[in-house]
């Protein structure tokens, strides 16, 4: 009979592994990241993984500090004897950079994926970015699976907004903002968008004047600098709208993005739990530990 | 007929990338390391590596945030259509996790060496820490070539101790502190050390008794934490000798490792510029472009 997989949670997702596991039941593993005062890392690993299928869950917010720990990781659990070595990352790093923007520029997406494939024999992950890139099979080279967390982000809008508009950041998030809003039973209109150099943008909401009596519901996959959604809630402030509610899958905030987006007026900031963060509302255990229960009637 | 090298600074060592190559005289390229806001990396090559032998020079002190714009740098390269990619690492990182010191360890030193032969073609390093590795070969799936700055030690405590008396760290050190001995002409003696616990250590100096009228100096490949050297130090003042010289090729200096070297009552500390340092004095960069004008004549 073939052994059950072991899960070893990464970098502070040990409580979001244990919930999962209420309903999963399988065994969660033992492992211990150590860093040297020399900031080198060694690893432990104290279970045991001898021909088990190893499930690390590792999200890669801040991914340049976690990669050698996360590999290492990998390669400590295949020298103890693992058979299969999956990753689930909640939220995927690198896929922004998608084409050469200049000359001379590499495609970090693309070498990120590919060292991920080297040490993986598989990838789960939640709602990646995926912008140029039309597959995580164009980079990535295991098998992967991509993960939608439209469902709970549309249950949450149904249970708490009142007469939402959904507002998407781009044509290229249309058929994601559509599906929420569906899902949600709520109309959505799109974003246009110039940008202004680095961190400034100008944008309009086409046919936002048909909403009066709505409250806009922004939703993004990823907020980052939030440079998008701190100018439209100011844009919507501008016209005396209700308190904006803004809802992201990825809750990146780089720098100051969390303290200047509550300053520039938004009423609730959501997030799902890919990246831990306490604005973090919708609690994605579930998508994954399913994900997790379908591999192990697979295998 | 075959194009010339090009050389990339990583990390800071620019400044000696460019007085190495006042006697190399090939081209010093350029390239970009941006991190985004998200802490993500892009790089960008602004010279041409076409069909060139592409040589990175990047100390890999604190290797866990350098290691993917590393590689990326690498990608980066190949993509343009680099021939072969050389690493010189002046430090090179995680050498001493070199065995399984409990159940369950990952050997770190051996993952860091696949990463790296994954990525390079060649590797050039100043005085590794080999203990239990007997040579780079052990691990790294690459060549890889070995320089010693024996020799400029040697010369630097002739040049500025009068009547020195070597100490070397343990006898595993012994034949490299015995090899400066002889180039500086003066006499060593080797350490006895009792490890207690995690940051303490007792030691003796067997036979520093004959040598009431040198100069002690302390002489080690890396200075990490330096526990050991600031116990000797210590011991050395109780014993009431003369201020005490450090030497060290490796400048790790993790936390405060060298203002407490300097409190304990190290009358000097001197270092290689192998990690850059306020304490660098001794200069390899005729070591390395030494080796990379032997590398080209080969090529």
């Amino acid at each position: 009979m073939k052994k059950t997989p072991i899960i070893f949670p990464l970098f502070g997702y040990d409580d979001l592994v244990n919930k999962m596991n209420e309903s999963l039941g399988v065994e969660v593993g033992k492992i211990n990241l150590h860093q040297f005062p020399d900031e080198e890392t060694v690893v432990t690993i104290h279970s045991n993984v001898s021909k088990r299928d190893v499930i690390f869950v590792a999200s890669l917010d801040k991914p340049n500090t976690k990669i050698l720990p996360l590999l290492f990781s990998a390669d400590t659990a295949r020298k103890l004897g693992a058979s299969k070595i999956i990753l689930i990352s909640p939220y995927l790093a690198y896929m922004r950079q998608d084409k050469q923007f200049e000359p001379g520029q590499g495609i970090t997406s693309d070498y990120f994926a590919k060292l991920i494939s080297i040490y993986f024999d598989g990838l789960i992950t939640v709602d990646p970015h995926l912008h140029r890139w039309h597959s995580l099979n164009d980079i990535y080279a295991i098998p992967t699976k991509i993960l939608h967390e439209t469902g709970g982000i549309a249950h949450w809008i149904k249970q708490n907004v009142i007469n939402p508009i959904l507002i998407g950041p781009d044509v290229e998030s249309m058929q994601w903002v559509s599906e929420i809003a569906k899902k949600s039973e709520a109309p959505f209109l799109i974003l246009t968008k110039t940008r202004k150099g680095d961190r400034s943008v100008e944008i309009s909401i086409p046919n936002i004047e048909r909403y009066q009596q709505s409250t806009p519901v922004l939703i993004d996959d990823i907020i980052s600098t939030g440079v998008t959604m701190i100018e439209t809630v100011r844009h919507l402030r501008s016209l005396n709208r209700k308190p904006v509610v803004c809802i992201a899958v990825h809750a990146v905030f780089a720098n100051h993005a969390y303290q200047d987006l509550l300053q520039a007026g938004a009423g609730k900031i959501v997030t799902c739990n890919t990246i831990i963060h306490p604005s973090n509302t919708i609690d994605v255990t579930n998508l994954i530990s399913d994900s997790i229960k379908e591999m192990i009637k697979v295998s």
